[in-house]
């Protein structure tokens, strides 16, 4: 058997201890699977007094994550998080010290993972990310090896615990977004500041590595069209379901025409798709590629087990790897051969469409939008008109209020903007009206 | 760029025509992704005038297996199939003299895993199988490396497609099993003999070969219990639906105090389950372990597409090893460490249970049927009794039958048998009792 695997992890929060503990606790498991011991050298942490479940003589203690990173370890465990400063600085010297990395940290890759997949195979060591992007389930790994004989043709997913939850707790108990929001905080699923993840902004992060990944293109988060979940009511949930769909936060890549349409959005998934039975804090991933198909991956997004488990699958990765050995690239294809990202434009997409307005109930309002809609070319595949308030209670019909809901046959969006702008003018809406994208699935 | 990986294919059915084509005409991108050319050098086929879509004269051909498998390659794929002769002694072969083997082959694996895992280690070469477990589905990859650190504790999955074909075409159109069946053959979806896969036996086998991946225990397929689909009714598909649950032909593992049970046979799953979701010809595999929780998988189980991209990860993942590389075990413990199979026993299995009895509507039924299962110890969940013929048609009472449908709590098998043999001995039944097993879903 070969000389231990020397790791250092720098951040012990949930991850970290859970990681440490798994180490220590496993060690024959861990041994007999990766051909030679794994060893816990040493950690960096802030405070070291905080107890972690680990005998502190058995490790030893850092408090630069730059000086562990470029110790004597052979894998260095990045789980700070942070897309600058010491978690970049250290990922940065372990690859050019030629020191394998695992990383978490999709904040960072998102931005740097492009310049750190190049370090990481100038020195021939292995950056393992697979924590990074919907938690335990093993998709970096699925997409980087399984798939090597493939061409990923639309990549989408449930990418985000937090969205998944509210949104599915505000189907089943009908509550509004902002009860569910405050109950996912109040359970640990949601921070404290929670625009992070409600806007959308950290399933972009995770699809901008997977976009990567799917087409060769450099990593571009900047690019991704980023639309949150913060405007969706109990009504479109509700309308949705009526007309067979549901509403989830999806992470969309797809190549077009006229380059990569890379999106964030809610959207209208059939009720019967397998994407669609995703519920609570659980994270999927579907794939669809030329050679295999359409797979999906469901799973705990996020949480010390799920990420443990992934990073721990990575390290086992490096422990097997022997000097010489020809690691695939970080990226699935050499940094320096990615392709430049060319960003489809959102006006350009092509789809159906949910449309919930509130119409005054005026004559000739209906037949304005309806009038609007065929000057874009939109054709209608459902139409449905629901009184708000009971006639009979109807004191003005002036401000009396209709919900029209709308379903478009495929259209490009740049005629949907135009339609609803020119509805808007005409000035029969009530409210600014909703918009949802439907993803057409297998 | 490293030496070109020169491959050899034996058999070139469906899947290896597709392989050789998609070697063929990827050779860039697979090169840039495996950091060096994959060539495919030489074919075994047992007709070579056989059109297959390769230039006959850019390959070297064979006529036997074993002069393929041991002649001047880098990677034996072998796709001929059957678990002895030249699948076997063509792997065999390869594996001893130090050559890498890539096999789509289930019935080889579940009979000679072993075997062949150890001569792998031996040689220091790979032994890879991904295609051999639910087609395009990377779940051996993922049992193998991803979940290094998890232990699993169950292991349960959809891994016939035929089978699962003809449960939902039952469902959906409320055909009879026979009719399903005849209509799967002319899809293809189904040989002119289907016994291996609708009795069970191709389940069992890949069951087998996840079950010792899961435990670290050695490849008992003679030890699973086996029970097909052959006698499901439209009748039970319809109860179970009115019941809130779908039946699926499932393989499940997991470990109890007993030893290991490894069975397949048809299930009730709850309907909202996402296994339950899983419809017509598609694949799903559900693990759960101790670290990671629950991962599912689902995708396409078998055709020339699913299963080429399954060996095409397989030989990338060889052509970027190295000599000296410390391959994982192929069984994901040394082979000569695998642990003896422990059978638990079925009647140890514990439960709820489906049961659909046809009763004579004679005084005393009823009673007589709660008390045999009360004598038992069995609670029931939920009771359903149905008149089969309106009571205005029935003649003679004492042949009119009703239909008892009957959910249990959790019980032993052993209590279930032992009070359907009660029941069937006190003459109140019509017809052999239908006994469905129920499994609980986290």
């Amino acid at each position: 058997m070969d000389k231990p695997l020397k790791i250092g992890i720098a951040g012990l929060g949930t991850v970290g201890a859970e990681l440490a503990r798994i180490i220590n606790s496993k060690s024959n498991m861990l041994a007999e699977r990766c051909g030679r011991a794994l060893v816990l050298k040493s950690v960096c942490v802030r405070d070291r007094s905080k107890d972690r479940g680990i005998d502190p003589n058995s490790v030893e203690w850092f408090d630069d994550a730059v000086a562990l990173a470029t110790s004597d370890i052979d894998v260095y465990v990045e789980l700070m998080g942070g897309d600058e400063g010491p978690a970049l600085e250290s990922v940065r010297a372990a690859l050019k010290a030629g020191i394998h990395v695992v990383t978490a940290n999709k904040a960072l890759l998102a931005k740097h993972g492009v310049e750190l997949a190049g370090l990481a195979e100038n020195s021939g060591v292995l950056l393992n990310y697979e924590a990074a992007v919907a938690g335990g389930i093993p998709i970096i790994k699925v997409m980087r090896e399984s798939l090597a004989g493939n061409d990923v043709t639309r990549v989408y997913g449930i990418m985000n615990g937090t969205c998944n939850y509210i949104l599915t707790r505000m189907e089943d108990d009908g509550l509004s977004f902002e009860e569910c929001l405050a109950d996912a905080q109040r359970l640990g699923y949601a921070e404290a500041d929670p625009a992070f993840d409600i806007e959308g902004d950290d399933t972009a992060h995770k699809l901008a590595i997977l976009t990567s990944l799917s087409f060769g293109t450099k990593i571009a988060a900047d690019e991704i069209y980023v639309e949150g979940i913060t405007k969706i009511t109990t009504e479109d949930i509700r309308a949705a379901k009526d007309l067979g769909y549901r509403i989830k936060l999806l992470g969309v890549a797809c190549r077009t025409d006229s380059g990569i349409e890379s999106r964030v959005h809610p959207t209208m998934v059939p009720l019967a798709s397998p994407i669609a039975q995703i519920s609570g804090v659980t994270n999927a991933v579907a794939i669809e590629a030329d050679v295999v198909g359409s797979l999906m991956m469901s799973g705990p997004g996020a949480g010390g087990g799920a990420t443990a488990s992934a990073a721990l699958g990575d390290i086992a990765d490096i422990a097997k790897s022997r000097p010489g050995h020809q690691h695939g690239p970080a990226l699935g294809r050499p940094a320096e051969r990615l392709e430049p990202y060319v960003r489809a434009k959102m006006r350009q997409h092509e789809g159906g469409y949910f449309i919930r307005m509130s119409v005054f109930d005026r004559s000739g309002a209906m037949a304005a939008i309806a009038t609007r809609m065929s000057e874009q070319d939109i054709s209608l595949e459902s139409i449905v008109q629901r009184r708000d308030t009971p006639r009979s209670e109807v004191k003005n019909t002036d401000l009396d209020a209709q919900t029209l809901i709308l379903i478009t046959h495929e259209t490009h969006e740049s005629a949907i903007r135009a339609a609803l702008e020119a509805i808007s003018k005409d000035g029969y809406l009530a409210a600014e009206p909703q918009m949802i994208r439907i993803e057409e699935m297998g």
